[in-house]
């Protein structure tokens, strides 16, 4: 296996985490993106935030984000000792917070949910999340503090695994994939622009741009808008906070993830509008008021940056992990919000697919054969693909 | 005078406008900036709208930006012709409208202001005026038409001018002036990073920046800091109006003027922080908050650009334009929010003091010596300093 040419389609927080990963162990890795480390992946707010972002009827995704927050230390490390620079995990936690009655009464719902799965998470008073999170506003009437669900600097860490990659062996090609090319039976490449990559192994990392690579994934994955704003930090302006602060106002959903530096980003509004990154008067209204009802604040922040990023959705909200079609062709995408979040545990089932191992037993539910009749378990198609080497 | 070498400092609108002028009737003109087009005239809304900028107490300026507008089609078409590209001049006129009682109140207050001074402006009610521009909301409860306040696209206008004001001759320089030099006579140069450029005249229309390159400007120019935001229409979203709309909503001013493609400029916050160009989340949140309320749909455009640009504001609201200090020493500077209206009159008006004409009767309230014990009539100045060549 560590003379096959694999070709990594999609540079961003998956396809990089995945590129490193390989290259690390042996193979001859080209990653393929027409502009690297951009697209969602860049525009994300870095939530690694599974227990907050938990839902009645979600339990394998919750099972695979706690996996995953699980790992995200150690993965923080080995990325910034790989690179020689630090990715960015910051590990203050996160408060949910609720503001109307309705609010409140949906958090209730999360916390009795979360308890039912014995998981401990503290209710808090407004006036104890204030003393924790002085830069929360007065309508702000009570929520839960989770210390173990973090965040990280998306951009920081975009840097740390390309670095990492790279010196890895990973050779970065600026181009876009058009198609994953198989005869029938395995792979045999990707066309791009004007050229062929011939390729033993093809992993789809394209995010939201997945769907159009091969007919096997077609109708699988769909972009999912996404709108965001970075504040910078004013002289003179209310500090921000420290943990990231997620937020129901009137029903909608906001969030606050701090950066080193004082900086926050706000987010995120979600939007299924097909391929569309403009940033909307509508989404960035909603988005300052329900982040000023929180954290006031933020009036006297600089806007440094509006942008809109499109989430990879898959049907059923997990990814899409494994392998499927044909031979040598394995697919890891459709992770929607949680790409920061899941980026290590679908490296770790990506080098075992590689390696013909068993993934971890959280990745089995985004077997992408979900969708499909499926022919076949993807580990078996993974060992049957190294054994022939 | 033709061999006299004039360094204009400030290559924004006005400095573009002068130096063309000038270079066209034979002068060596040099235009130093270090980003030419840059600054507040690139930031700028655009208004050409000196009746419905009228406030009880400002008739110099209202006289002056009227006589202004007059030449304002004529001035396109000059530059038009000379830059050989359109300037961006938009003649469907202005509404002015308001919200609630007081805003309602405040226009009366306008109207019969204009009426006295014999200007005719025609009052519609809320349902004539969403007869003339369907995009305002129902909030909107009435206001006045004044369709010869006209607006013009900036960035149109400022390529326009560069390209006209090179093609007559002038050399643009990036590079940042740091001080006009003087023998305590007469002008001899410019101090610009690391280098002196000779000069027989100086123009300094520097904006904002103005009042540090002189010792005479010393405190009659400030910033006055303007946020702006630029809409893009959306397919689906409702059209824009097709004149400027200026609008009070509970008090606050908003204006959106109109650009070709369906855009809109939406501005403009007033602070006075020094030279800060940051935009808020503030400022933002109130510009989307009070335009949506006068024009509903542009929920659904784009939010293409934030911007903060800095208004050269003068003690008085008028501008400084004319001779003073040291011999061969113009300035035309402190045109606050008015500096694209104010442009035809103002570059008439040095070109006129560079011939040792008299200026047009309205740039007379304009003479910076107003500030000064004014030793010297500008006049004279201009005169004996073209009279030694």
């Amino acid at each position: 296996m560590t003379n096959s040419r694999l070709t990594v389609i999609g540079a961003g927080v998956i396809g990089l985490s995945c590129a490193w990963r390989a290259a690390s162990a042996g193979l001859q890795v080209t990653l393929l993106d027409p502009a690297p480390a951009s697209g969602a992946s860049w525009v994300a707010g870095g939530m690694l935030a599974p227990v907050t972002e938990a839902w009645p009827g979600e339990e394998a995704l919750l099972e695979l984000g706690v996996e995953s927050v699980r790992r995200w230390p150690g993965f923080a490390e080995e990325v910034a000792a790989a690179a020689g620079r630090p990715a960015g995990l910051r590990t203050e936690g996160t408060v949910v917070v609720a503001t109307g009655a309705g609010d409140r009464a949906e958090l209730d719902t999360l916390a009795g949910y979360l308890a039912r799965l014995g998981r401990a998470v503290e209710r808090l008073s407004g006036r104890e999340l204030r003393r924790l999170e002085p830069a929360l506003g007065p309508d702000v009437r009570g929520g839960l503090s989770v210390p173990d669900d973090l965040a990280v600097d998306n951009r920081m860490l975009l840097a740390a695994l390309r670095a990492a990659a790279e010196r890895a062996g990973a050779a970065v090609v600026e181009s876009a994939a058009r198609a994953v090319l198989d005869d029938g039976t395995r792979v045999t490449g990707v066309r791009t622009d004007g050229a062929e990559l011939p390729s033993d192994l093809v992993l789809v990392s394209a995010g939201a741009h997945s769907a159009a690579l091969h007919p096997v994934l077609r109708g699988l994955v769909r972009p999912v808008k996404g709108e965001i704003l970075r504040l910078a930090h004013r002289a003179g302006a209310f500090p921000a906070p420290s943990r990231t602060v997620r937020a129901l106002v009137d029903g909608r959903p906001v969030y606050a993830v701090p950066r080193n530096g004082g900086g926050l980003v706000i987010g995120a509004t979600q939007a299924e509008t097909g391929f569309d990154t403009e940033v909307t008067v509508g989404g960035v209204r909603d988005l300052l008021r329900d982040a000023e009802r929180v954290l006031p604040g933020i009036a006297e922040y600089a806007l440094a940056e509006s942008a809109a990023g499109l989430r990879p959705g898959s049907p059923d909200n997990l990814p899409l992990v494994g392998a499927v079609g044909p031979e040598g062709l394995l697919v890891a995408t459709g992770h929607h919000r949680n790409g920061m979040l899941l980026a290590p545990v679908t490296a770790d089932a990506v080098l075992a697919l590689l390696h013909g191992r068993p993934v971890p037993e959280s990745v089995r539910a985004a077997d992408p054969h979900r969708f499909r009749g499926a022919h076949q378990h993807p580990e078996e198609v993974a060992r049957a693909r190294v054994d022939q080497r």
